[in-house]
């Protein structure tokens, strides 16, 4: 059997291709997972006290937080929210008009993007403007701002950037927010725990913002699913009113809680990431390996036309990295993940004798 | 606070107003619980063995299996899939055309129903034909083969029916199925269990159904979240393609295996469920209140112009029932979870003791 769900099984090795925390989780979160109970098991979750404590840790509103079954249930409920062709009360307010009858929603992406941008817009019938991201992967303002429409329902913004790791400036995030008062700009902050930058504000600041987020970088959770979309109440409606009434588990639930009461997991996390960045770059110089400075737990490296050379070397030797090579920007590009020290040290040593044999 | 994401907590109580299991779930779901390892919470899941097993546990290949994160996940992709403008490729060479450029996409459902049904519906654009059951929750079989249309993409039959209990007939499946080729049947089998009779082999026979099964009931996994959608592949098709890739959480997936491997429990489950609408059916009689027979794990009953005072009078007593009074022919009703036999009789004491008041 092909895989039918999910992704492949790559088998044993060290996974530095879907930037988990190789460490695991935090030990309080393991401990809450265990002390689940039948009637947990049994009933359905109940989210207040959840919900209450990730606002208090995000400094805002209940009312201004949804939790969700990963940010990937997030990025869909916004697509089913804001690109249907009925423009939501919310978006109408800020001036958004019908789309013609023989028309299409659109969404504006920069390219490389994450997949699920693209498939959520196309299963719902909406076209997507995929504007090309600038050399060495900047941001291209002018294009977007070229690309925005009466039509524009959603602009997705990644900060830091997946897969280059490079921030998206706030002048450029900004002006794309002024640009488009009648349209959703999404930004998606999956992984700004590790730049210790962030855009909540902008969700204040402006009327057409909403935040994502995930506890599945910096926190650790991959394998729990915990996402959470922030912006005023009114732009969360068109989400809340088509998410399935019971989106998290109780699982999912009590691990969210323990992992909030745990920050020092995160912070411990977030600075093993740095360090390994640090000895990554240098490794990577020392070996003639272009790559980009990163502001996430994953740095793209360019190995050029030795590409599945490394790739297959990497694997041989156990470590599991993810070519990216197919996308716009990225021809001959890996994705390492770098999380805790001592496995950035087992990739360095795999990769440079691989460097070494040539 | 009102409640913001999911149900308002009723506060402590027997819990039978959700259908959950109230006894809890089985202990080998429980001991795969605990023994989750901080790996599993921190990467990815990998699907593979789950949906191998879901599938020999249906008799099916497991590339007619797609596992979700509830059935209302299973139902919501269902909706994307098949209820945009666009008709997928599947239904297609079923034979379904295009809806005019100002039309809109059909379902039809018939009254009372789930609620997500219309809530999907309509949060896509698409037009929803809710047909009232005809007396005592009859399946109002010439209502609808009269209200397909060539726009009708879907039309979902939920049976055992929820809130009556009442199984819809094989012969009226059949002629629905028959009717509309180029529309996809959603069988909702949730409750099937209690009844011990499914549609699944209508998935082999006709080329447009798809059958919807949950763990949350039956199998008391409520919290956790695991529904099975099952289909030829071609028609799972359109739901994998916006399905977010790990929809799933690792401890859902280890629960589903540690349920699948204790059939047993779901038997002295379903067994207590029996006994417990025999001693309630005895009571409700006795007491003069009007019920429906049920092939479910709960009993619609009228309460008629006692039910707020039955409902409040419970909930004192601590028992949590569902008021379903405003729905089609159901004035006067509340549904009435039956699980295990002590529980029942603690509500059927409870209701005596409020009708003796009288």
């Amino acid at each position: 059997m092909s895989t039918i769900q999910g992704m492949p099984n790559l088998g044993p090795g060290l996974r530095l291709h879907l930037n988990e925390n190789t460490a695991g989780c935090s030990p309080r979160v393991l401990d809450a997972i265990h002390r689940v109970s039948a009637d947990d098991v049994a009933t359905y979750p109940d989210y207040e006290a959840a919900v209450r404590e990730t606002a208090a840790h995000l400094g805002i509103d209940p009312d201004w937080v949804v939790l969700t079954n990963g940010l990937d249930e997030g990025l869909l409920l916004t697509a089913i929210g804001y690109l249907t062709p009925r423009a939501p009360e919310s978006l109408v307010a800020l001036g958004a008009t019908p789309v013609a009858s023989n028309g299409q929603t659109e969404q504006i992406v920069v390219l490389p993007t994450f997949e699920p941008y693209l498939i959520n817009a196309k299963a719902l019938g909406a076209r997507t403007v995929a504007i090309p991201s600038d050399a060495d992967f900047a941001f291209p303002l002018q294009k977007v701002l070229a690309a925005i429409t009466p039509n524009t329902r959603l602009i997705l913004i990644n900060t830091p950037h997946n897969p280059s790791g490079r921030p998206v400036a706030e002048s450029d995030i900004r002006a794309v927010i002024a640009a488009a008062p009648h349209a959703i700009v999404f930004i998606d902050e999956a992984y700004h725990d590790f730049q210790g930058v962030h855009y909540l504000r902008f969700t204040r600041e402006f009327e057409n913002v909403i935040v994502g987020r995930t506890f599945s970088k910096a926190y650790g959770l991959a394998g729990i699913r915990i996402g959470v979309v922030i912006a005023p109440p009114a732009l969360l409606e068109p989400l809340r009113y088509v998410m399935p009434l019971f989106n998290l588990n109780s699982v999912a639930v009590a691990a969210l809680r323990a992992s909030i009461a745990d920050p020092g997991f995160m912070t411990w996390y977030v600075g093993q990431a740095r360090e390994s960045k640090a000895l990554l770059y240098e490794a990577l110089t020392r070996s003639g390996l272009p790559h980009w400075p990163s502001e996430t737990n994953f740095v793209l490296v360019n190995f050029g036309d030795r590409l599945a050379e490394m790739v297959t070397g990497l694997r041989a030797k156990g470590v599991h990295v993810r070519d990216r090579s197919k996308e716009h920007g990225c021809a001959g590009c890996v994705r390492i993940t770098v999380g805790p020290v001592e496995h950035t040290r087992t990739a360095i040593a795999a990769l440079e004798e691989l460097c070494a044999k040539r």
